[in-house]
């Protein structure tokens, strides 16, 4: 029974039945009435999932195409930007500057704690801080399970006054992040998240500071280009061929989304990622992020001494069919992690627990059986009806 | 019945129903062993079509970001680059070299012609082109129906030595283009066009000589950058998350081109390209493009003298459910277009074909009706049993 799986990685994601259906849908014409109704029925809901009134452009692309296009439309040769790296992303995103020529500036924290926002404010409070042009920040670290603290690091730079540019790939819809409120300039998000959809879509969302600054930066850019694509999309169409199959699922995941509302999914989202949290501390783990800063939507555990992190994960994989999410980079032989976002239910996480219980208990582990099973449902049972 | 329509446009082209029905399959994590198969056999099956046995890379993105990535992987900024161009994709072609610092020179073609092989031998027999880097060719000229004699161009190219990057985004497949055997450095394709998939996905296949320059080349990338993704895909994955549900497409869409043959869909396209053409004579249109280099994948029809463009083809989609191509820029009020590539069979040109002899004929044209369709079946009888 190979199919009944479980997929827990940060992405892709499990993507609802209805949406799956959806993409069976024939191919139409991307320059016709009925991509244009689409279309814009798509940018209507995605205005309520980032919270902002200002313009989003989609991208057919990988979130890391997102991040590509908020660089090298925001930015010129030279610009003098600051890195806030917390992990992976937080690195990735700040090489794509380097690489088409910002001065890249890093204040990064040690993987697995958040950004510090003392040694941020005093960044930007030295004189020869003026001239930092953007600051580059992740919403939530996908390598690590860290959130940072949104708002507070975006009273920082909005009292600089730099542009604030945020990787909310893994962060988007699972926590609360209102752009517009927060002043943040621009937000990139992926489909393969809590969008519930398959990965090949990204978004950028953009503040009218963003956009004005776009029209004064030099990075070369064809494919990513603001400029161009919010001229076709005034038609309701794109300089090139959208992915007309992902706009069809992101419609109906967008529908499912609007129906059971943002406060709700972040509720959703807080109590099974809590449940997780509790289990596995539960079963004697250790979480990897610092407390306080534990995201929502994925859980990094250390591997506990002694235990042979490929052989559990592929136990987990091929006895229990549950499938996880290993470090990245140095993390490699120091985490596992398990993505609990978007179309995720208290018995994904149940039945996570359980198989986690068993591979270690199989394993020689301490593992108890039962215990963290016990704790999950401690909190899950806090649910309103 | 809304649902009954008959898409004639070069792309997105009609998906094959179980092609679409592939993409209703459950998410699996990219980084686990039933990816890893996926990629290989998708890998294995790619060479086929695009007749190489060298690498082909591929990204979540539009045909235009092969286009970027060919030039962004293989020239450095103030490289000489030869534009040979035919129309609208030529001419992007040509754009994004410029965009990112190449000194790009034009060779065009007035729209309608292919390119002028002489022209083309004669400017890189000169004793200034020695520093000319990379000729850019479009294989086949979505904009004006027009298909080059690539054997020919291929082999003056070959003697000066030029590194030849292809745009065969919507000739691949369709018509014959032995990679190899021609000796072509990049050629670029896109998944919504005789691939039968939507569109979401683009494919760059590139020789040992490309790849060698590839390493020299510096012009700024991240997200296209061939080196990153050929690292990742020794290890069947890719540096960051692949559009996992058209990789299903792929997969099953490849598995039917194998199981047909490439030199039956050559022949497919070339007998439904000539019944169309001969179809639209007999009605008195006027093709646009030059006889002999008419394409196999899309046809440009001039507009006859006093129709109005926009009311016939909306007529055709309107009452008989039938979408075509408009002209693009400066062609827009000159042609309109019918695609018939990929999951295209005689019934849907002898259905195009009388629809468009009813809608010429209620809007005061000269249609007789049913002498486009009788030349078309004059055709489509020589197919063999």
């Amino acid at each position: 029974m190979k199919e009944k799986q479980l997929l827990m990685i940060p992405g892709p994601t499990p993507v609802p039945p209805g949406v799956l259906k959806s993409m069976a849908t024939p191919m139409i014409n991307h320059r016709g009435p009925e991509y244009a109704r689409l279309q814009r029925e798509i940018l209507r809901k995605l205005r309520l999932v980032f919270q902002t009134g200002h313009e989003i452009i989609l991208f057919p692309a990988s979130g890391t195409g997102g991040m590509e296009a908020t660089i090298t439309n925001l930015l010129s040769p030279g610009d003098h930007v600051l890195s806030v790296s917390i992990g992976v992303f937080g690195d990735r995103f700040a090489r794509i500057a380097e690489v088409f020529g910002a001065k890249v500036e890093r204040l990064s924290s040690e993987w697995g704690q958040p950004a510090d926002v003392d040694a941020l404010q005093e960044r930007l409070a030295r004189p020869d801080a003026a001239d930092i042009k953007a600051v580059l920040v992740t919403h939530n670290e996908t390598s690590t399970g860290v959130v940072n603290d949104m708002e507070a690091i975006a009273g920082v730079i909005r009292e600089h006054g730099a542009l604030l540019l945020v990787d909310a790939i893994s962060g988007l819809i699972a926590m609360d992040l209102p752009m517009d409120r927060l002043g943040l300039d621009a937000v990139v998000a992926g489909s393969q998240k809590a969008f519930m959809i398959p990965p090949g879509l990204t978004f950028v969302a953009l503040s009218p500071r963003a956009l004005g600054a776009s029209k004064e930066a030099r990075m070369p850019r064809y494919y990513w280009d603001f400029g161009m694509m919010l001229k076709s999309m005034e038609k309701d169409q794109t300089p090139y061929t959208p992915a007309v199959s992902l706009y069809y699922a992101l419609d109906e995941a967008l529908s499912l989304i609007e129906a059971e509302g943002l406060p709700a999914i972040f509720a959703r989202h807080a109590l099974l990622a809590e449940a997780f949290r509790k289990a596995m501390e539960a079963l004697g783990l250790e979480l990897f992020a610092q407390e306080g800063y534990r995201s929502n939507s994925v859980t990094a555990i250390r591997i506990p001494e002694g235990l042979d992190v490929k052989a559990f994960r592929k136990l987990l994989r091929e006895k229990y069919n549950v499938v996880t999410g290993g470090g990245q980079q140095r993390l490699e032989s120091e985490i596992f992690r398990i993505g609990h976002l978007g179309f995720v239910g208290p018995f994904d996480i149940i039945s996570t627990v359980a198989a986690i219980e068993m591979a270690l208990s199989e394993m020689g582990g301490p593992a108890p059986l039962g215990q963290g099973v016990r704790a999950a449902e401690e909190i899950i049972m806090r649910k309103p009806l």
